[in-house]
């Protein structure tokens, strides 16, 4: 079996770069029919697709999978019309291909342009939530890329229909079918297969849990980006409208606790910290949050009548994703920012305050792919910034930090253009 | 020693990290003193740096190292006020940090800004000459990062010489030391320990041969930009000029051979081969260059009373960094193009046609850092691109490619600004 898969995703490899080949000079009017294809298609065989899913959500049934689990692995008419509905946005997004995105005359007259062009060959490993697949395959392909597709083996039925319709779609516009791969989910071998293919795969970006992206970072020969560890502060200064910033919280830690934007951690100035907390706590306590605090914490915790769980170390590096949140009261900016450097995984860090040079001090002292001022951590998403679709967001500092929309799936080529030159 | 180096190249990063928290929100007005200070510096104490490289150099003729690898590491009072030039002129480059690339206000109101922001630690590992010492810390240090320098053990005397000279002098405007360090040269352990250093490391740029920059991709946890390895290809159309082909081809080989943007192979349109090779053998010749040709162009050599050696697979994929050329004649530009995706190295691929259609397509379908039409192949450099001095030219796709200058060595931010949103 290893052999076979190893063979096999080396050989989806060499086909995903005969198609990047060709879709690296497809104009937009061709990907964007593409992408109305690829979206009719679905909406035409949802029948199709949500007999499969079935088979996969059996299978997960009898392995006794939670129900929450069970919940992202479902599709319905609705969540497959969501789908169709996405790729029909993308269609309406810019092209990033061909941008011009500098250009000079050089005093020499040869003329310089700095464009933008198809990464190639793009590798995305993700797990249960099988609408990630039309999502992924629609902007690698908006951005005249290949994908290699690595969903989970729980989704594998989903994910194999799934990608059987889009394939078949963007054959109806002359594009090749192996624009779109599905990887073999069934061994782990495939994904180790999918790191060390160099000079096939561009890039790869794993999409899900700590474990994965950790794994894929570490063990990877092709670039990586790393994507959605999110261990997000909120700081609440001690020049912060505390009623603002209990909602700022709040909304943080429980509009929906299981994604990489939620806080993770509560930081307050010792100024405010009594009178915040008397407040928070409750209302936390109210909202389901396990509070897990120091013990300056736990006593304001004892005064309001509330449980607070002692945190330790540990506590503060976690990213729950879940209705619990770490909290510290620090005596400083300085405090807090030191421990935001140390804890944080610089994705999204936010401070509530009225001074403007606390602000200041914050945006530029602290080191995250998003500092938020006065606002929830929820907001880092390429849906909120305006990019439409993300392909996930970036906590690395190379290539694309924050919420990679389509213009982060491509690379850049230099144009050269002269007359005879040679040089002196 | 592998115990000491170790904790010592991690102890150097941890010294790093904390200089570039200081370095990251230093103004531009500090920096711009700090490359002025490290000018000045080297100038007045040029005889101090001279000694120490006599030690470099007497140590090289021990070891019997050839002269054109001596004359590398050879420094003098001409290529030391070069340094410190280089620096001066680092100054007046424009500050990449805390250019806001992109920004919008957002239909909910939240500001939204993308700032430059540093990297934060930059490892560069090079090779001999030690001009590079003063050139990747300048621009480091103008980027707003702090720089991990990992030499050659050949030249680690007036690297030493060269670091201390210039961490003594940022210290005068009062940016910490150890925002310029250098790597223990005197084993591969420390290199291996770099490339390990994730977390404290941002990224590694590997400058010099290929078998260094295989190693550093394939083996470093820490992202790596690939730098400088060029198999490049000058390729005259059937619709060339041929006098214009013949002075690029021989510009572009002979102008300076040992770097990594000379020309190492040429590809000839059948057409015009027997008239163009007729002209371009014997001057090739002329100018001292080796071919290693198929059999059209040994049949050319025949005609022209020049030998050719009979070029195989290897001779197509080698970077000779030589007065050597593989030569080829094609059948049509389709198959010029497949030969380079083929052998080329995306760095930079040139074209000499008088035909549109030929060049339009060369430019799109050929896939390299820097895409050439009817100009020599030496332009791709960050100093004739006009971006000032550079760090190296990345052949990678991700992040950088093509010769990086000052931008290319920051990351970005997203700042977020609200007056208390949260989201629904």
């Amino acid at each position: 079996m290893t052999k076979e898969t190893a063979v096999s995703v080396l050989e989806l490899g060499r086909r995903a770069r005969a198609a990047a080949a060709t879709l690296a000079t497809v104009p937009r009017g061709v990907k964007d029919a593409a992408l109305g294809a690829m979206a009719d298609a679905l909406v035409r065989r949802t029948h199709e697709v949500l007999r499969t899913n079935d088979a996969d959500i059996a299978r997960a049934r009898d392995a006794s999978t939670p129900d929450h689990l069970i919940d992202r692995l479902t599709l319905n008419e609705r969540r497959v019309a969501g789908m169709a509905q996405g790729l029909r946005e993308m269609a309406a997004l810019p092209d990033p291909v061909g941008e011009v995105l500098r250009g000079s005359l050089l005093p020499n007259g040869l003329e310089l342009r700095q464009i933008r062009v198809p990464l190639g060959v793009v590798g995305i490993i993700y797990e249960a939530r099988p609408n990630v697949t039309a999502d992924a395959a629609g902007l690698c392909l908006k951005a005249g890329n290949a994908v290699l597709l690595r969903g989970s083996s729980s989704a594998r039925s989903s994910n194999e229909a799934i990608v059987g319709v889009l394939r078949d779609a963007v054959v109806t516009v002359g594009l090749p079918a192996d624009a779109i791969q599905l990887v073999d989910a069934s061994t782990r071998d495939s994904v180790k297969e999918l790191m060390r293919a160099r000079g096939l795969v561009d890039v790869l970006i794993p999409r899900g849990g700590a474990d994965l992206i950790r794994s894929v970072v570490e063990d990877s020969t092709v670039p990586v980006i790393e994507t959605g560890v999110g261990n997000c502060h909120v700081y609440v200064d001690a020049a912060a409208d505390l009623s603002m910033a209990l909602a700022i919280v709040l909304n943080a830690k429980t509009q929906r606790p299981s994604v990489c934007n939620a806080a993770e951690s509560l930081l307050v100035h010792e100024a405010v910290a009594a009178e915040f907390l008397a407040a928070a706590l409750p209302a936390l306590r109210e909202a389901g949050v396990t509070v897990h605090g120091d013990p300056a914490v736990a006593d304001a915790g004892r005064l309001a009548g509330v449980d607070v769980v002692p945190a330790d170390e540990a506590d503060y590096a976690t990213e729950y994703l879940s209705l619990d949140l770490s909290a510290a009261v620090v005596g400083s900016l300085d405090e807090a920012i030191v421990h935001i450097r140390r804890y944080g995984s610089s994705h999204t860090e936010a401070i509530v305050t009225g001074s403007q040079a606390a602000a200041r001090r914050f945006v530029a002292e602290v080191d995250a792919a998003a500092v938020v001022v006065n606002a929830s951590t929820r907001f880092t998403d390429g849906g909120e910034f305006g990019f439409g679709a993300e392909i996930g967001i970036s906590t690395q500092k190379l290539h694309a930090r924050g919420p990679m929309g389509l213009p982060e799936l491509t690379s850049t080529k230099y144009v050269v253009v002269g007359d005879g030159h040679i040089r002196n």
